[in-house]
């Protein structure tokens, strides 16, 4: 039986987070629900996009990921099953999954339109009860995606900040802050080993200078602004033992950059700046 | 085996709450337990069971849904199983139930009396996990109902604001408010539907009045005050894509009318009042 | 198919629980997980040892539970494996098993040497997903957890605020605070008998009294302080029907003073003070 996971903007403790558990369990009484989160930040479609490409490829093959985050829900906008990466994906088709595209291109796409697996009575704001839950239930259960609706070329794009590379830096930005403050950047690994090794790189974010890239929290003392690779491959900023986001009012979109070492300016004495 | 549900106002993350799961699996290690929510607000037996009567019957026939607000734990209040619409709800006796009994008559009402199915140690600031716990678990093993306790009458009846029915409008207020935001109030679809189409209907809200009724969020621009039937089947007042509670530091309890077309008002022009 | 349980300091619907959670079901997928809390306040691994001894011995013998609070990731402190009281531990070697260590010594104790059972990858800020996660799998999939690593011969001890015990007071502080705002103490039961019938005893805090202890919240009127012992056994100071730290503003190490009956003072009759 695989999994079903649950990643939505609906707060946790919801109770539509409740009902759509209520309705995947009526259908498929076996299903194995995981929530991921319900603490994306309302009707950010970006967040979204990162929370799926950080937590699902975790799961084991063939879990059933299943997102709601849905400021169109009842327009036009059409819902979704792709199959990404030999796993099986159901959402608005908003750009939710534009980041996991990007890294696998779906082998499927279905738009979701057969309302024979929809639930009795569909309401105009809440498909994620109505639709999409039963849609992860009844694959679950063993229906074929191509059952449930027609099938689509592409997914909708998502709006995303592209990194800027230059010979000798990178231009990024903060682009998603976790509960301890760490500011997570969209600079991901490939991207700094072209610059250079890590304790080479020097991190500028609000004018401040952090030189050399640490290699973890650890190595600096405490309420030391430090720049190191994440668990998740990209840069972040961080306050050793502190919050960053609270110490420095940091915010989703500042601009940060890293540039590499390309003339003999002394590692580690700051430039005062 | 069926599911055991958990509703408290015990916060996310509460160890409370983990301890009650603890007792539950040493009791019926196959147990399958799922959260409903607990941010319910501490003491607020109301909102209890508003959500109660939104969530739990999503859930499949013969779930055990146990329930804890529990200001009067260690008082002379009783601790009751009820049989209500094929589920079956473990609760104090303090209205938590109230909302669903409304709905259908309970077929069975047990006070949980026996000490026989309690925790050894019972604590005085503590029945859900030392009593109600314990009975989910064993009615989850097969324990029959009845050798809980002994049977009652009939349920303490809940504290719930009425509508006020005209023969042309409807006065209630705002009940509930989600994560979004968004008003909910205690206007259902039976009475709306007794007014007229929703798209004849207007809503007044502190001194505003909303025209037709919306059908979903995305039927308005950003930013514009909706009214619209929620997932629930009751009235909700929203702001498309942003939070009504706090664009208007609107709170429970505030006064919704809703207003038939009785009359040659012009549908679309404000009365400016 | 033992259970594993998580306790962290991650937030509650952070992306780092759901990818720990990933984590295990690819090495287990038969793994029951239960979340006991991610809302201990951030590196606060005083409150994580807390956590654990008030909920971990409530699930069955033989659970693995999993702990992640850990300041030093990426330094020298180990992370180890214990047997205490018989569930399964791991986590950091900081002190999270103090208070469980303290009330049951530990039979095993094994550092999480032997790579074999780690993740593939293993990045230096996130040993909870990385080596952690895949040891509580491996044990739930039947490894011998001699297997893990080296035997240690103890953990590292707690920094843990003692009681002082006087011939006729108690002198402790509030160690920690319920999600309803109890403020609950590191006075225990047992050095609470020494001193006299709970309904003899006298509390102080913040320079006002309470005289004789109530035995649930109900006992006295809505607004009025009480001390009472709480469902962990230890003296707890509330407010029926409110929250104590917020009415107080109360905060974790405020000194508590519990006096004996050891002389004439009429009980029921505040000194003033």
């Amino acid at each position: 039986m695989p999994f079903i996971t649950l990643t939505t903007d609906f707060g946790e403790g919801s109770l539509y987070v409740a009902e759509m558990k209520g309705v995947i369990l009526s259908i498929q009484p076996e299903a194995r629900i995981i929530d991921i989160t319900h603490s994306l930040p309302p009707q950010d479609i970006r967040q979204g996009a990162i929370a799926l490409e950080q937590a699902t490829p975790k799961f084991p093959v063939n879990s059933i990921h299943l997102a709601v985050v849905d400021p169109g829900v009842g327009t036009s906008r059409k819902i979704v099953y792709a199959s990404i990466g030999r796993r099986h994906y159901i959402a608005p088709d908003n750009g939710l999954l534009g980041l996991l595209a990007r890294r696998h291109a779906p082998s499927s796409i279905i738009s979701l339109t057969d309302r024979s697996f929809w639930r009795d009575s569909v309401s105009n704001t809440f498909h994620g009860r109505d639709i999409m839950a039963p849609a992860a239930a009844h694959l679950a259960a063993g229906v074929s995606p191509s059952k449930l609706g027609e099938p689509l070329v592409q997914l909708a794009p998502l709006d995303w900040p592209e990194l800027v590379c230059g010979h000798d830096r990178l231009v990024g930005e903060i682009c998603t802050i976790d509960a301890f403050g760490n500011l997570i950047t969209n600079i991901d690994r490939e991207h700094l080993d072209v610059l250079g090794p890590p304790q080479n790189l020097s991190v500028t974010f609000r004018g401040q200078t952090i030189f050399r890239m640490a290699s973890t929290y650890g190595d600096r003392a405490p309420g030391d602004l430090v720049a190191l690779l994440g668990s998740s491959d990209r840069l972040e900023i961080a306050i050793v033992g502190g919050s960053a986001r609270n110490a420095l009012s940091a915010g989703i979109g500042e601009r940060v950059v890293v540039l590499g070492r390309t003339n003999a300016t002394p590692i580690g004495v700051s430039s005062g700046k």
